[in-house]
């Protein structure tokens, strides 16, 4: 019963989406006892401009660099 | 005041929306006694490799049966 | 497939948790054609010093009032 | 060590969301006493025919006024 | 840069919190090439009247087993 | 209409949530242009042993120092 959202920036290839959302249903299963086909993981892909650490956004720190 | 966040896979048609939006007001209402003016519902579609379940994307599972 | 997340404020009793819960998945399995059992109804009460609104508590809100 | 998720309607400008995460990063930093490199913020636009209010959606309430 | 929000019934002792944090923190690490030291685990507990599955909360389902 | 979801560490007084949450609203009012009454904040406090970094949780970071 488990729901997982995992908030992320730079895109990911469809491999490593499936890698993640295996090896954390994998977690929830073995460390947790819960059963995979009730597990939700939920992928969110924010874009660079949108996601701010250290006051400014990443693509701005990124350009600063 | 409630906030009701949605998150679903599948693209759903705007009058779909409209009935969510209205019918879950309703609940609010009818059975927390909310005002519908305070009640926010955000509705979040999430594609399906972005969805994890039984440890599989949704859309493998889908591609595999 | 449905995640819905609710927050809100105010103590509600078992019973109301229940209306909510059975009301808001049939709105998912009648208006979007989901299934009961895959989807997720989250209720989260918020203390009303914890929420904001118009730039203050709630608490502090109702004191005001 | 914050994470601040801000969701809004209407599209909102890069130099808008710079001063969001400026100053709201600004807010945690004097008022909590948190550090600005472990503050995260992340924005999230919802389109207005994804939120509701008042049993609406905000795109049919614009309509309708 | 990630931030991985997981919620979940049922209590779990603090040593499964720290697996389940290490080991979640692995798979960003090691599938998606994120830093540990910038990568958020955020573990929430709802209880079982607050989780509706099925149209039931997740007590009642049990209690009527 | 915009939502603000706050989940940090350690617990703040009730002035301190008020700053926050006035601060905050004052941020999406004058950056945003957004009307105060239609604006939440929510807090969420999460304890040490349920929020992750480093691949550990914050109070063993801390027992560790």
């Amino acid at each position: 019963m488990p729901i997982v959202n995992i908030q992320y920036i730079d895109s990911i290839t469809d491999h490593q989406k499936r890698q993640v959302i295996e090896q954390v249903t994998e977690v929830m299963v073995k460390v947790l006892n819960k059963k995979p086909e009730s597990t939700y993981i939920v992928l969110q892909q924010i874009e660079t401009e949108n996601w701010g650490v250290n006051g400014q956004t990443v693509s701005d720190r990124r350009n600063n660099n």
